[in-house]
């Protein structure tokens, strides 16, 4: 028997696509490529430890409606971030601590970072978070990249610095790896920088009881036909519906749904080809590099010295850490986020050279206790065949002027979802769930008209 | 029994590769995703009048010496570019006529556009050919597009149209679309901006009797397998050779040439994975748009008003015109090319559409004979799946600086070929040619290595 629609990507943005066409009474099958669900999210347990730890995207705030209402829906709790204690911040090759936002630069550094944040956030209220290609002067936007905004726009190298790192962590990329436009988008989508970069209020301030993992799971545990396994090489449509082949078989269905990474669909064979206008933006859409690395210890020891474990740094490989340990405090675990720049220098290397580079990063910021964890676990998603990378794609100068509008744009009876579809949040775990939810609307709409 | 060496892709660099390794003793098997052979150039033959006409690359010139040799190799002959007369410059609702090189602009605009091309000319040839990241000041020509840099550079408004025509015409794209790097690195690797606009001595002075395409269909003849309608759908590699995998069969050899767009080979399943760096420079490869077309008329009835058939505008869709007649001068044939954002103007229409818009600008440089061809034929590149666009690749800012050595970096025994790959003349026949050259040496050198 053929279902209804067919599902292309067991990460969030499939499977609630899925989860809402089947409430809606729709047969679904999810066909993935990898031998698990949750695409870009990943729990894994810990040999030593025991512990489970998220390798994958990790945290969800209540300024993130869609996917806050998912776990509630599926049962799921979740928990705060720890941020108690005084943050760091290493600069070159001072180490200063600080309480809040900002650390304590010089009062210079501190005026320039603020009239340049309030430039940037008032430009980007001015960006329509669903159509960034019809903002005022978009094509001017478009044509920079966000590290030429930064340069003409601050006086300070700590400035630039600062927003290096705010690319770095929030886009997993360098400010020459996007257009300014994109770079005011994707901060629209968030309302501005702290949304992006904070705990209480904002986009980091809760994790999922058990793993974000568990959400990916749930959402699989109640389908019904979710086939692992199964990357779709080839695609054919006509007028009543849509073919997808895979290794073992054919799959037939009146609509399906790519929620995968458009970049990846780049050499699937369509047929009928792929309007020019989406198949030339899949091209142009090539995902962040970052490596996620933790290192678990017997106890916090960093919150004895009064430190929250957050810490900022433009020296890297490490060039965000936070305290990511369990509910219970024990054991004490570190996180570091290697991105953009950083993650290229160690592309090449192995696990081995990756891990001492990062603990020495850590160990910079947190002393030389940071070097004897008990185990480590560290996740290349660049070297990750069905991700390509990670949080999610960059839209260099020209894309969103010159091909925004094939985004979300059906073709024909095949739609697309996935978190760089989102409307808002795109690129994070609220955003994969907005995209199911407003694709499975669209099919449901389309069948009805 | 296996052949030695399996190159993909039946395009200039691939078949010349085959050539190459063929003629060292090696077996060669070639794969090709289409039903023809020659990749981005092709040659039909037109219904109406039978002219043969070039629907894809049609230029060489003297200062292209890697396909010039194949060409007197192969026994093809060259014929020259037709340039007597007067050229056209429509700029705004101005027309106006001249001879050489830069249209009779004002002295200040002159002055103004002298001074930016001697600048920017000078700042490529401090770029190595074959390792743009190495360039002083690499990474700050390369966090910037090649508008920024027109911006700040050009007083005057007429200057940034003439470099945008620069950019359409050579590119295939507008200037916000790429790095200032690559800007400088593509202009250099043709020797400065003349090396690429002009004809007599540089690269537009000559065409292939009897079309482009007759370079592939000869290194084809004489070759002795060459399977068509075989897309590669999975690969995979051991210490011992690589196995590809099409719909039809298997096959296996000791070494492997991918001498297609790189972007075309994001989906494309490798096992083990590519490396990550290479993985990611495959995502930030996009190609080229453009919409090449002709318009047959009895005869040139430009050369009769004294014109070149040669003409710029910034108005567009028609941004470059040509005279593409044959040899003997009859029929007339007028080429014109629909580029960068041109072309994106033009994607989504239907034929009839695109093919009014182009007559009509055709019209407004020659006047409105050129309303009535006999016939005319247009080929939009971007919309052809195993192409995705031409010229060719478009490097963006960061691209060249954060993945540059992936490019030809073999992957085992995996090898890199194709136009995209050239040290010389990338994007280019010459450069295709020049990259199947390296990667057949390359080969050969690995095997008594």
């Amino acid at each position: 028997m053929n279902p209804d629609i067919i599902v292309v990507g067991a990460g969030l943005a499939g499977l609630t696509a899925a989860r809402r066409l089947s409430a809606a009474g729709r047969t679904v099958r999810v066909l993935e490529a990898r031998g698990r669900v949750g695409g870009r999210t990943q729990t894994i347990r810990l040999p030593k430890t025991g512990l489970s730890v998220d390798v994958g995207g990790q945290w969800v705030g209540p300024n993130q409606p869609h996917v806050m209402a998912l776990i509630h829906e599926l049962g799921l709790e979740v928990y705060p971030t720890h941020d108690e204690g005084q943050n760091l911040a290493l600069l070159g090759d001072k180490i200063v601590r600080y309480r809040g936002l900002i650390p304590p630069l010089s009062p210079l550094v501190l005026a320039d970072y603020a009239l340049l944040s309030h430039r940037f956030e008032a430009l980007a209220r001015s960006i329509p978070l669903d159509a960034p290609w019809t903002a005022p002067d978009a094509a001017d936007l478009d044509a920079q990249t966000f590290d030429t905004w930064i340069r003409k726009n601050a006086r300070r190298p700590q400035t630039r610095a600062l927003m290096r790192v705010y690319a770095g962590a929030v886009f997993s990329a360098a400010p020459a790896e996007m257009s300014l436009l994109h770079a005011l988008t994707y901060t629209a989508h968030g309302g501005g920088i702290n949304g992006h970069t904070l705990t209480r209020g904002h986009a980091l301030q809760d994790r999922v009881l058990g793993g974000a993992g568990g959400i990916s799971q749930r959402l699989a545990d109640a389908l019904e036909d979710v086939r692992l396994n199964s990357p779709v090489v080839r695609v054919e449509q006509d007028e009543t519906g849509v073919t997808l082949h895979t290794p073992d078989g054919t799959h037939r269905a009146e609509h399906a749904v790519f929620a995968v990474p458009p970049v990846l669909l780049c050499g699937l064979p369509f047929d009928p080809p792929l309007p020019a206008r989406r198949a030339q933006l899949q091209q142009r859409l090539p995902m962040g590099a970052v490596m996620k690395f933790m290192a678990v210890y017997e106890r916090p020891f960093w919150r004895e010295a009064g430190l929250s474990g957050m810490a900022i740094s433009d020296t890297g490989p490490v060039t965000v850490a936070f305290d990511n340990s369990p509910p219970q405090g024990t054991p004490g675990v570190l996180l570091g986020f290697i991105e953009g720049a950083e993650a290229r220098e160690l592309m090449d290397v192995g696990e081995h050279e990756r891990r001492d580079a990062a603990l020495n990063s850590l160990a910079r910021m947190f002393g030389d206790e940071a070097l004897t964890p008990i185990e480590t676990v560290q996740r290349d998603w660049t070297a990750e065949p069905f991700s390509g990378g990670c949080y999610g794609a960059l839209f260099g100068p020209g894309v969103w002027t010159g091909y925004g509008e094939a985004l979300r744009a059906p073709v024909g009876r095949i739609h697309w979802a996935g978190a760089e579809t989102a409307r808002v949040w795109m690129n994070y775990m609220d955003g994969a769930v907005e995209s199911g939810e407003r694709v499975s609307a669209e099919i449901l709409g389309a069948q009805e008209g």
